[in-house]
């Protein structure tokens, strides 16, 4: 891993609520299809699979962005089913459709068959992705690492692709809760190694994507969702060169049970763009740090309105550490990289106010 | 409208938070693809088009679910797009992508180009139906009317069809939000007019459906979906055959600003499955009723399970008056009819324990 010293530490900082001169940024889905480079890029690879599984084009991918703007942090340029498809599940992507699986896993017996990965063996080529870019990085930022969280992979590798009603899985879940909670504890055995091998390999911070924790109830999110996770945080290697590695958690959809995301151990919380986050930050009550929570659509307006959106986020979320701007979701395909750098060059400008 | 009393009057008690002997049920979408009696009438009509504007064969959807269950309710078997087609947006049906409009409108001047529909002319079908259903349903049940909300309709006329990032109404809202308030303050006068048509048609209680309401910021919410809807509720005539007409209110995925909701006039709040009960109901403090929530999925598990659930929702909601059992969204199509079956039973055996 690279010797180099991290020259801009905003992120690892606000991750912590530790005082900083400005509010980091980076954007969720930063390095992709908005960027041209990255639609040429994607096209010289052929693939997407080829893309995501080449260590030297993941790399290129995850500096793009970190070159065209002031960002605070690189992400590894990764996909959320590595896992499952180290797992022999046969990924592959459809166009306009999303990742399918063509052995989904519907069944106590399908689910015997799994074995966890081996992150160095079968994950290999992540890992040689984060070493590459740390040596490009050369401590320029640090580099966020990530992961789906168990129930997240659980609904891909039971609905066999996208859902929209997570019929099968949530079918499991009220019929069949043991089969499913053998699958999640085999998910959670699964992360655990492959975060704290990008944290080797070397990942200064990871972030937990709870894509569809949302679509739960209350108690279910607790039960097959919030709880796997919880035992991922306790379970990861937290330092790193002598730095602690902060934990983000994201759960999309996930603002009405914020109380107990705080309670999860994550140092940070990912916030959509449906709560303020004045609120959220009430309701958390200083027991995490806060990442968000611009809305991506606001990135369609002009940079005038973008700036006075930036203006917003930062107010809601008020004076004092631990806030980490970025967008609410993922940055949407359609918009303008003119209008990403308008919002960066405002956190830029506008934040100092909020940490005097 | 028919004049025969209402023999069963537990929804319209409910819904006004007065006692019941027990826990009133309906379905959303009950009329629907999980029945074989609709799939073999839809067969008939041809086209959904056919089916849900022949006003015949709109009541006999709209009977079949109350035929076949001990149901509290019938709902207006429509869509919730009749006023933007009746507009002249063209609208038409593709299978399995959902509705879409030949002639979306995306400008000011599309804008402009846009009347209010004359219930009594181009929306006639609507309440033809209203006037047969009431006149077979001859005092059983009462009958919902409904509509969708005003940011609703927006979204699908602006986007042309169903969408997943709303790209083009959120680039509105931010670039354009007086067009878009434009439009909005015209589709709260076309939904008044319509729903008004309803009631006075035989509707006895209606419902807005504020599909898309949860994909805005909170501040967007309240300027952009929960303001209209309060404009529509405010000028609703709220008697009909010497009772009051209540007003239900569920935007889906808008659990985090239920307190705002319980301010808009509304008697009731639809709650997705995402909140306890519970939680909903200490937070509207008592100021309006609520209708929900089961998970849609739960109806996959089995009867016995299915009765768990029921009675995990009803002790949520705990004691007294105030709460219209329903599913926390639209029943999915792949449910057994029997399931369904087993759940209203369920809330026909354990309810009244709640109600003593």
């Amino acid at each position: 891993m690279s010797n180099q010293p991290l020259k801009n530490d905003l992120l690892l900082r606000a991750l912590l609520r530790e005082p900083t001169s400005r509010t980091p940024v980076w954007v969720m889905r930063q390095a992709g299809r908005y960027l041209p480079e990255y639609r040429e890029l994607r096209a010289r690879a052929g693939s997407f699979i080829n893309l995501m599984s080449t260590p030297e084009l993941a790399c290129e991918v995850t500096l793009q962005p970190v070159k065209r703007f002031p960002l605070d942090a690189a992400i590894l340029f990764s996909d959320i089913l590595t896992i499952p498809a180290a797992m022999g599940l046969g990924l592959h992507f459809v166009e306009g459709e999303g990742p399918n699986f063509e052995h989904p896993v519907r069944d106590a017996a399908a689910v015997g068959k799994l074995g966890v990965p081996d992150p160095d063996m079968e994950l290999r080529y992540v890992l040689d992705a984060v070493r590459l870019i740390r040596a490009e990085l050369a401590g320029r930022v640090p580099l966020i690492g990530f992961a789906g969280s168990p129930w997240t992979l659980a609904c891909y590798m039971v609905e066999g692709g996208a859902s929209k009603e997570f019929a099968r899985i949530k079918g499991m879940l009220y019929a069949e809760p043991a089969c499913l909670h053998q699958l999640l504890e085999l998910l959670t055995r699964s992360i655990i190694l492959y975060l704290n091998a990008q944290i080797a390999a070397g990942a200064q911070a990871v972030m937990l994507f709870d894509t569809w924790g949302g679509v739960l109830t209350g108690s279910a999110y607790r039960e097959f969702s919030l709880r796997y996770m919880q035992a991922v945080i306790s379970q990861l290697q937290r330092e790193s060169q002598g730095r602690k590695v902060p934990v983000i958690l994201f759960t999309k959809g996930g603002s009405v049970w914020l109380e107990s995301m705080a309670e999860s151990g994550a140092d940070a919380l990912g916030i959509d763009w449906t709560l303020e986050l004045g609120d959220a930050r009430r309701r958390v009550n200083g027991k995490v740090a806060l990442q968000g929570n611009m809305d991506p659509a606001a990135l369609f307006a002009s940079p005038e309105r973008i700036r006075e959106e930036v203006q917003n986020v930062l107010h809601s979320y008020g004076k004092g550490a631990g806030h980490v701007f970025n967008l609410g979701h993922g940055i949407t395909p359609g918009v303008k990289p003119e209008h990403a750098a308008a919002m960066i060059a405002a956190v830029h400008e506008l934040s100092p106010a909020f940490h005097k």
